[in-house]
């Protein structure tokens, strides 16, 4: 019999690249950090300079892994908007300026030994959340990333799920209600449209125009545009009825979409992150009832629906983790 | 190198049980049904008979293959209603009186020497379609069967998917409208509620009911329990303005329900069988141009939206396909 392979000093390294900031990390075959590097993305500054800071985080992470004598298996770039993983191009970056079929595999690869990897930053996160996350021991599970917009990421047999394009995974673009309100990608009546951190913002607004009473108008100053879902929750705390309403709101309809998701696919677990769910319970619970009073029979106590655990660092974890998944099984 | 085996005289056994007949068929490596039996179900005489009934329509296709010199790799039964994939029970058949946690695979085997499986009827009819059907070509697929409800299946990297439970897989009852009509599930608004054989009567008789005029009130005699979607076809033809409005309305619910479908798992296809599509444009065209309007751009022109070619053999082809694939592999 051989050995077994000693991977205790084995790393990944996983980048998470955001519209303000580029996350690094060096990361162990558990997913702990063992040293990490966050620098500005400066995006207004162009895809190469936002190449060249991917790559000068990378070479001081390996360098850092030099002086641990451990070996870098591979490095993971989590990235926004659409890959195209046959020809490994970032098609599309909304949030990064210039970012139109830009060959980042190839770009960051230059010069280092160990191989380069490319993911979608939510498909990322969500294998976080599976690695090491509040999906341990799930193989099948959904992870919904409720902030701006809903992204997110299927799991399926413990893998990412792409599709035949890589355009995959796209929880918050479902149907909710067909005659609802018009989402960013221009569909009316997107599971994001109406429950995001902008969906909460409208119902808000739409509330308040229309004349209803409530401890926010004081906490937003009277100027509608300061509305926003941490405010909300503020209000929520302090028992406000038209907070607690639009909150419990919120969780209904992610309670349908977990409907159509679960009725779909059939996973073990939902998780659900992301900015808007530091309202916790009052979004949770409603969810879950949602779903129980919606779901089929059979399958709503077989499927757990819970609170994301990673949190901000759920991305640069996950794209380290799919360096140990994708590489090791090389 | 070893010799290519030799699979021309290769055969499986695929039969689809369902509530009125079960039908077998011998079925070669290319998907050709090379002989086939079919018999009355006699679901009233309880699941004994049924079974006893399957066991001797294999029996008589295993020796057409003994008399033809062939090999018969397996046998796969399609069956309806939900399956535990771990204990290959069936645990409930609602159209099939008695049935209730009934261990058909272990009952279907005894005294056979090759390998019986199982697989949900839905699923079996998705994979044939995969196999030999339109979707020949297509790794990644989804069918709708749409009849008295929506059943299909989800191929996903040219398996059937069966989620955790092997519940998988029901895309009748993603949402369609939070505040629809309710489904035989229970729930109100699944895509089957609105857009099944039984949406459309629905759908039909509330437009009479509220006093519009119509050839299918003459074609119905009447009697609004005659309506049927074949009714609604044949006054399409005959340029009906409520008909042709309720079968153009059928395709938009269902481009609505392809779009989720398709911003959530990004397959290459998407085909609609089962017997409402004998309306063919009537339905297939409104269903492409509401999921044009309503898709991604990147997607819209990358996922084929076409007919199911099989008909009422996908089930039993699928089921042989199974065997194939399910025991080639191992």
């Amino acid at each position: 019999m051989p050995a077994k392979k000693d991977t205790s000093k084995m790393y990944a390294i996983g980048i998470d690249l955001g519209g303000q900031s580029i996350k690094g990390a060096l990361v162990n075959n558990k997913g702990k950090i063992v040293d990490d590097i966050v620098v500005p993305t400066e995006g207004e500054k162009g895809p190469k300079h936002v190449i060249s800071q991917i790559r000068i985080l990378t070479q001081k992470l390996a360098d850092s892994a030099a002086r641990k004598k451990g070996h870098v298996l591979g490095a993971c770039v989590a990235t926004p908007g659409l890959i195209d993983m046959k020809k490994w191009i970032v098609r599309i970056a909304p949030n990064l300026p210039g970012w139109v079929d830009i060959p980042l595999l190839k770009e960051c690869q230059k010069g280092f030994k160990f191989p380069f990897l490319l993911e979608n930053d939510a498909n990322a996160a969500a294998y976080g959340e599976k690695w090491i996350g509040t999906g341990k021991k799930s193989d099948t599970m959904i992870v919904l990333t409720i902030g701006t917009g809903i992204g997110g990421g299927l799991i399926l047999n413990g893998k990412v799920w792409h599709g035949a394009d890589g355009a995959g995974g796209e929880p918050g673009h479902i149907n909710y209600d067909p005659n609802g309100l018009v989402c960013g990608c221009g569909n009316p009546g997107c599971l994001e449209a109406h429950a995001s951190a902008l969906g909460i913002n409208r119902r808000t607004r739409m509330a308040i125009e229309s004349g209803e009473k409530t401890l926010i108008t004081k906490l937003i100053k009277n100027d509608l545009d300061n509305i926003s879902p941490e405010i909300v929750y503020q209000a929520a705390l302090k028992k406000d009825k038209l907070a607690l309403r639009i909150l419990d709101e919120t969780g209904r309809i992610i309670g349908i979409g977990i409907m159509t998701l679960v009725n779909l696919l059939n996973p073990e677990m939902v998780a659900l992150g992301g900015g808007v769910m530091k309202a916790g319970d009052f979004i949770l619970k409603p969810a879950q009832d949602e779903f129980r009073k919606r779901g089929f029979k059979f399958l709503i106590d077989r499927t757990e629906i819970v609170m994301a655990k990673l949190g901000n660092e759920a991305g640069r974890i996950g794209a380290a983790g799919i360096v140990f998944s994708e590489i090791n099984a090389k």
